[in-house]
């Protein structure tokens, strides 16, 4: 009788291992999109994450089922740091020009001080996936509409404050992400020059238009 | 001595292999191209090469050497491309604001009529090596600065001309540049609204600046 195990007991195992279980597929989808950045998403295998992680490929074969499942897992991964790391800090902040600024602040600086050793990841795996069809691509596309929406929504709210002009939000929100991403490119080629100049473009663009 | 040859035509002979073999180099090298421009410079492979064009594998590796020349003879081929398409043309123009709105007409045609099948080459291959240091990334970085140098120097003649206003003229190249890689990711995505609004922002800064 010391050796069984009351269903309480039984239920708390698997809840155990559940958690044991998501918290392997979080830290394996993490190093995924760590790969990734650098490589590119189509480097990011099965076979090269067991290698990597020092786990056994049928392991992560179990929790991912196929390479395309890992790969929108890292795709999932790094959209969950980049709203850790630039867009959750703001919510402390006051609605409109002032979480702006602060977002595009940390929108740099997750570039200058790079969240994923290869820089930013929507950069790396947008022109990477843009001319391949299926969930991969659907997955990032999907990442970057939800980003673009809420940074034209930022930027709605502090003209309703009076800033950056009467320009269509959509259209400034377009503008500031080709401009960040170039920047990203600099950074990524020691590009000092090109970093400074996508700041001072987009200061330029929060300022000027505040005029 | 009705099979001899004479030095003259064993001359010949070795000047039509040359030419033979820079045909096949350079035909090699832009399929290389386009199949980066879809998969990335990690795709080109001399045994994938070598299955699409159906030609052997030591054949391929007799004229370039390494994966890693191939990839060097991908760039420079999807270079003279561009060159080819975009800048060549601009030279029966008039130097200054003429020849550069031609160029930025010639440079969106490439992006949403695109060169190469998977869009802008520089786009897709920057992001993939910004990261990996080496004569890929050389090619590539060197092929980035000469372009942007040319660009920035035509928008200086139109400046002198009376154009664009008294902006940098380095920092309107870096703007453009970024908004029209903009322009190829959404085009690659099949976001017309994107390619559009890139368009409104290039003629805006065209224009704008000429008040």
């Amino acid at each position: 009788m010391a050796e069984s195990t009351t269903p309480s007991e039984q239920q708390s195992g698997t809840d155990q291992r559940l958690v044991k279980g998501a918290r392997a597929r979080a830290s394996i989808a993490r190093h995924a999109a760590d790969v990734a950045s650098v490589e590119g998403l189509t480097g990011v295998s099965i076979g090269r994450l067991a290698a990597d992680l020092g786990l056994s490929k049928s392991g992560i074969a179990t929790l991912f089922g196929t390479k395309e499942a890992l790969q929108v897992a890292a795709v999932k991964s790094a959209r969950e740091a980049f709203i850790e790391r630039v867009i959750a800090p703001t919510m402390s902040h006051p609605r409109g020009h002032d979480r702006l600024r602060v977002l595009i602040d940390l929108w740099f600086d997750h570039i200058t001080d790079p969240t994923f050793p290869g820089g930013c990841f929507r950069v790396a795996t947008i022109s990477e996936f843009d001319s391949k069809p299926g969930p991969v691509r659907d997955a990032i596309i999907d990442d970057r509409r939800d980003w673009m929406a809420f940074l034209a929504k930022e930027i709605r709210r502090a003209q309703e404050q009076g800033h950056l002009g009467e320009r269509d939000a959509d259209v400034i929100a377009f503008e500031l992400e080709a401009v960040v991403s170039a920047a990203n490119t600099a950074q990524q080629m020691g590009d000092d020059w090109g970093v400074a100049t996508a700041r001072a473009i987009v200061d330029n663009l929060m300022g000027e238009a505040a005029d």
